[in-house]
């Protein structure tokens, strides 16, 4: 066993070395996608990518018209502030501000991402964006409604002309908050100036935590490929915490017992802004996670068997900190907008 | 009455035309305090402007971590997306999100403010930010909750010592949230560059407006001086409206029996972004308020005897509505930032 680990260390050290060389890492684990540099971000064929799409969804995304009370956008709970998050355990919303039982994932990327929500119940992020507005526990509005409101709003039936040569529609909502997030792309941590030759990008602390991410923690096994997500779904026994007693996740959209209590296996990138950490925020901090992975996760019937002890030092705790802190890329550009007016209107005839 | 009134419009037209050319403006009204471009704004000898207080400001302006549920921020009622108000008739706040008895008076401007809030009870921008903070209908937190959650917030204590020399304090809290609100300044309206010479900055009925505002229909008794307000309280009979059934305004501060029902003159610049209007946003559109004028306001006991119906035609409601849409004036550039990070920490030791 232990010739056998050292030829893999060996062999995956050659490997990996060549691999680093070209910007990507492997670690002790070469058979998993590398963790590397993302690549360009892809646009679907119905749905192409334009400077005016982008600045209607912009314009959608920050208008809180779109919820039921007109005081929530997506914005609240995916605020730039916060990592695209919010910074809570679990989003409030609802018409009473009510706390549900997921944490808000982010934005920041969400556009490499093979499903989204916890869950995994929308393919694409125009699946997606219909999805919040509508849910009671959120902005709790209904699309003929915020559709009616957009269309009594001069600039946005202009924009929505100009944009789809249409009215404004959900669909045309959908295809333009898309549009917008496709834009929301943090590059350029220092994780990936180092794969592209800055030596000096990493702190000693965050190299071994490198290491130890694709070694010992074994964090890669699930946390690969270029956005540290392997878009799949696992129970790693989080505790339940918040209104929901018990989650069942994945299971929700497969009806797959396997899937029971199962949950997406987020990115990584930006991790450290975009806590507390799980789909129920049940970790305050990247340490209490750590630690949770280090005692071999929690208990469920139906955890993954790749979840185990990991005998972590604390100062390899503490390193694989620096590292995942070293995946936070660099915030885009976004200003502030005034919103598009529905008043002063002068009634016709006047 | 009407050789005085043609010997009143002669003069006040010479003396107006006289203003005007200085950049001024006093229509038939010459007692007024003229319309005019705003001066620099001035800052008080407590509270001296640097550009990191600026700058900690903002980051605290934009956190919903001053607020009880971490939901709630200044920019969620004075929301730079709806003219630094929240484009509802009366803001919603609590641990519920309930509404409350009035308007979110705008940001913009409120450095020219000699009161703030709708009952003038702050003389400061540094008095009126610690209020809805501590308020239980708005962000119900404590002071001192607010002060812990900041002290834990490392970029945050590192700010405060910079810039004040001291640990996260209320004090400090209120003088950077101010100096930031100093800087949301509109400047260089279409009404202002008119008055600097730009002809072609008001359309037509603009002027036809303007003439109106400070002639027939007689805004300039109340709206006047270079940010459009007398800094005084008024009763003009605005029906009462939402969960507050009778509001008595400035009574509440100086209990003089004449105050009550009375509120403040608000500024008229930006009025076209910043709807809905009156202390408790009973109108939804500049069209209502100025029909509501030219009726003759509304009933109550101590309704200003300024107020009286004014037989305004239906261009003339037109051209005063396209006049105060002029006030507008160009949105201060802010750009979102990410909010100090409370996490990741590592516990000391590790």
């Amino acid at each position: 066993m232990n010739m056998i680990r050292i030829a893999k260390s060996f062999f995956g050290g050659i490997f990996g070395l060549l691999l680093t060389m070209q910007g990507i890492s492997a670690g002790d684990f070469p058979l998993f996608p590398p963790i590397g540099p993302l690549p360009p971000v892809t646009f679907p064929a119905d749905n192409p990518q334009t400077e005016a799409k982008v600045e209607l969804g912009k314009k959608l995304y920050f208008d809180p018209r779109l919820s039921g009370n007109n005081w929530i956008s997506c914005a609240t709970c995916h605020n730039p502030v916060f990592g695209f998050t919010d910074g809570l355990p679990r989003a409030l919303g609802g018409p009473a501000s009510k706390e549900g039982g997921r944490h808000s994932p982010t934005v920041i990327n969400a556009a490499y991402n093979e499903f989204q929500f916890w869950d995994g119940r929308a393919a694409t992020l125009e699946e997606q964006a219909l999805g919040p507005i509508q849910n009671p526990n959120e902005m709790c509005e209904t699309l003929d409604n915020v559709v009616r409101k957009l269309s009594g709003i001069p600039d946005y039936v202009k924009a929505f002309q100009e944009v789809f040569g249409t009215g404004v529609t959900a669909d045309g909502i959908a295809k333009a908050i898309a549009a917008f997030e496709r834009t929301v792309i943090y590059a350029n941590s220092p994780f990936d100036r180092y794969m592209q030759g800055d030596v000096r990008a990493l702190s000693e602390s965050a190299k071994r935590g490198m290491d130890l991410f694709q070694g010992k923690a074994e964090c890669i096994k699930c946390h690969n490929g270029p956005n540290f997500t392997d878009n799949k779904f696992h129970n790693i026994g989080v505790p339940a915490d918040g209104p929901l007693k018990e989650d069942l996740g994945r299971y929700n959209v497969t009806m797959n017992d396997t899937d029971k209590g199962a949950f997406k296996t987020p990115t990584l990138r930006n991790v450290a802004e975009t806590g507390p950490y799980m789909h129920n925020g049940y970790f305050p901090t990247l340490f209490e996670v750590v630690q949770f992975y280090n005692g071999g996760g929690g208990r469920s019937e139906n955890k993954s068997p790749d979840i185990h002890g990991l005998n972590l030092t604390g100062q390899e705790v503490g390193d694989l900190i620096e590292f995942m802190k070293a995946l936070t890329g660099e915030m885009v550009r976004i200003t502030y907008q005034s919103a598009p007016l529905a008043f002063p209107k002068v009634p016709v005839g006047f």
